[in-house]
């Protein structure tokens, strides 16, 4: 049995999704590292009471340890520290040496600014070196420290350790926390917990459904969910080291049924695998956007060391820019119109021409709310990818909104990368 | 007092963080337009008992209406109608009408991809023709349908809305289950509650909390959130209409306060608010951009309708790309190297004369892991926007990893673009 750990992310703007939260996600996977397994990440507003709720509803599922973030700013809303010691009745005090090292981080971040520390700051700088009894420090990597704060004497419950909001900072702070002996000695006894990723492209969720309920016995200690999205369907393993041999099974299972339809065995995302395959075939790769207007060229330079593959690209919005930039011809413009097959060959074309590239990729879509016209509807994407010799070329009606096209077109064409980067394997001449 | 709701989003794909889960904050907005606050989003993975437990958790909170999303696929890891009907003491049944729909839908998509149904998809989906007894159904979007499900008499406890993960299924459904009387009646009695953000550009978040504290009184009646994300300070207001005046004076107070830091008084973001100001004053926009490859355009072309003024640009992440594309000379990238404020600037005016844009925008950067060198650490930024006859250069040295290197650097560029587009109303000559 793995040890459990609960996670709590506080603010409004989360809950409400003005900002997108990172950090229950990471904690999950540095957690799965250590043999940890999340069973839920509450998301909370800035209100004591709701959050009291959420750690005391973690509390009482019975983890062995809770992991807060965010709530520890300087503001009135940001209520963490204070919420925790009060649930763990943990009286808070104030850190006098803390409270000086926080004052000096803010008069060097004010002087770093050429500021003056305004008198109405230091309220703040009080609040952040409040204490709850008992607890363990986590020095700032920001201004605010995180804590380790165990439950009272008498108090039934898990230790909480208490990180910041910017991802940035918890992650910078999470070996200090996970050090401390506190925490060692909640996730003691703990089992290493092994997770696998295959990857596969135009399989469908049900097939596949069907496949595992045949093998249902052979699948017994493999914790297995699926995820479709963007035309790709994750398959998720986790298991005890006890299981690797029937993983190993499934994986092989999968990849004689599926054959070419698996682009990744080892959890690898398309932009990384087409960037290993570019990198090992020692090709270059240019870019031609119009609906999706830069997109596809920044996600294959998500990729660390991308620069040695990815030359640059031109993001044609305009029908000018596909004619100036990248050779198209006006009259093809004109007498095809911009979404159309020839259009995005011409510009996967004209990128090769004019970077200089071994493969181009043109797309050209019509991603809404308006645009569409008679036989042009929202939705509809052509794109075409050109280099070593081959062609590949597909139109694909994308459903969903403005954003969801232009992300499933940039799948669409990282896979036709991937197609023709692997065309040879697949068919040997 | 306003209704409360709670919502819990299935998936370990989702708690695991492989999807981001962009229910939650979606259905949040929705529930607060008819007045309804939600307290808490609970993520589980694709177990019975954490779904159970979150259930629970949110029923014993006391909220008004629950709603799950996600765990309504064929696959046996999908279990949520199953859950939800043994948490509201409802009993499954087999709806034989509904089963034969989905069967039809099924048959029309394999149809529509030129397949057979596989006899392994029938369990699929006559699980997902299983409806708790009393339930309500809501016409599938996808192949799910989704369910209204009131406590079993006897069973304390609010009704549940069961809807699918993908959002656009989620999203398309939606109005029905709002139109359902068991959901109006769960929310009768709720108040309008209003939002109002206010976003500023390089404040402190200390600063603000000061200014709030001292005003706490003139603010009773406001529930305000602040968060710093990108350089950018949000600020949030939520209240009934009551308070109305009492959020005009504070609003009234920040803006008097901050000045021309405040950028955004209606909640409008940074690319719609530069959209605006492009399409008010009859200009075009071309980009050109290194280390940022596309992310500038691409935000810029999340606003629909930017094809009016976004013409294109050129992502010129090697050196000779730069020249060829944006006739950076030669010898500048050799004497000062691609990161400076000189080729910042060529690549500005170099995206002018060819796009023959009103505006262009140079960025070039190290955003890491790699390719420091001396004097040039990772994080730095060098930024350019030309047009209008003038002239707005940054350097920065930015925070963060990789992801979060390029995405501040957009924010920067953004923020450079509007400061041009508003000089003359700030500086009347």
């Amino acid at each position: 049995m793995s040890a459990r750990a609960g996670v709590v992310v506080t603010g409004t703007e989360v809950l409400t999704g003005r900002v997108t939260d990172r950090n229950g996600p990471w904690l999950a996977e540095q957690l799965r590292r250590h043999g940890v397994d999340i069973g839920q990440v509450v998301v909370v507003g800035d209100r004591p009471d709701d959050l009291a709720a959420a750690l005391r509803f973690l509390q009482n599922a019975g983890v062995d340890l809770i992991i807060t973030s965010g709530g520890l700013g300087p503001t009135a809303d940001d209520l963490t520290a204070e919420v925790v010691a009060e649930v763990l009745a943990r009286p808070l005090e104030l850190d006098p040496a803390l409270h000086a090292r926080i004052g000096d981080i803010i008069e060097r971040l004010n002087r770093a600014r050429g500021r003056q520390t305004e008198p109405s700051a230091a309220a703040g700088t009080r609040k952040q070196a409040m204490v709850p009894q008992g607890a363990a420090v986590l020095e700032p990597v920001g201004t605010a420290p995180g804590l380790v704060v165990p439950a009272a004497a008498g108090v039934a419950g898990a230790p909480v350790v208490v990180l910041p909001g910017p991802p940035y900072e918890l992650q910078a702070m999470w070996p200090a926390a996970l050090a401390q002996p506190m925490v060692q000695q909640a996730l003691a006894g703990r089992e290493e917990l092994r997770q696998h990723t295959l990857r596969l492209w135009g399989t469908s969720e049900s097939e596949l459904a069907g496949l595992m309920r045949e093998q249902a016995e052979k699948l017994a200690g493999l914790e297995i969910t699926t995820c479709l999205r963007d035309g790709e369907l994750e398959v998720v393993s986790r298991f005890h080291p006890v299981a690797q041999q029937r993983y190993d099974d499934f994986a092989a299972m999968i990849v004689s049924t599926y054959g070419d339809a698996v682009f990744s065995v080892d959890g690898g995302t398309l932009e990384e695998i087409v960037g290993r395959l570019l990198t090992e075939q020692g090709l270059t790769i240019g870019t031609a956007e119009s609906c999706t207007a830069g997109l596809l060229a920044a996600r294959l330079a998500d990729v660390p060391g991308s620069s040695s593959y990815l030359q640059g690209g031109v993001v044609s919005y305009a029908n000018e820019v596909k004619h100036s930039l990248l050779d198209v011809p006006v009259g093809l413009l004109e007498t095809v119109g911009a979404v159309s097959a020839e259009v995005a060959e011409a510009m996967a074309r004209g990128v090769i021409a004019r970077l200089g590239t071994d493969l181009g990729v043109g797309i050209t879509g019509i991603a809404g709310p308006g645009g569409a016209c008679p036989g042009k509807p929202v939705g509809l994407v052509e794109l075409c990818v050109l280099g070593r010799g081959s062609r590949l070329a597909r139109r694909v009606q994308l459903p969903g909104d403005r954003a969801d096209v232009r992300r499933r077109s940039v799948a669409v064409a990282l896979h036709l990368i991937w197609r023709l980067l692997t065309e040879a394997e697949r068919s040997p001449s």
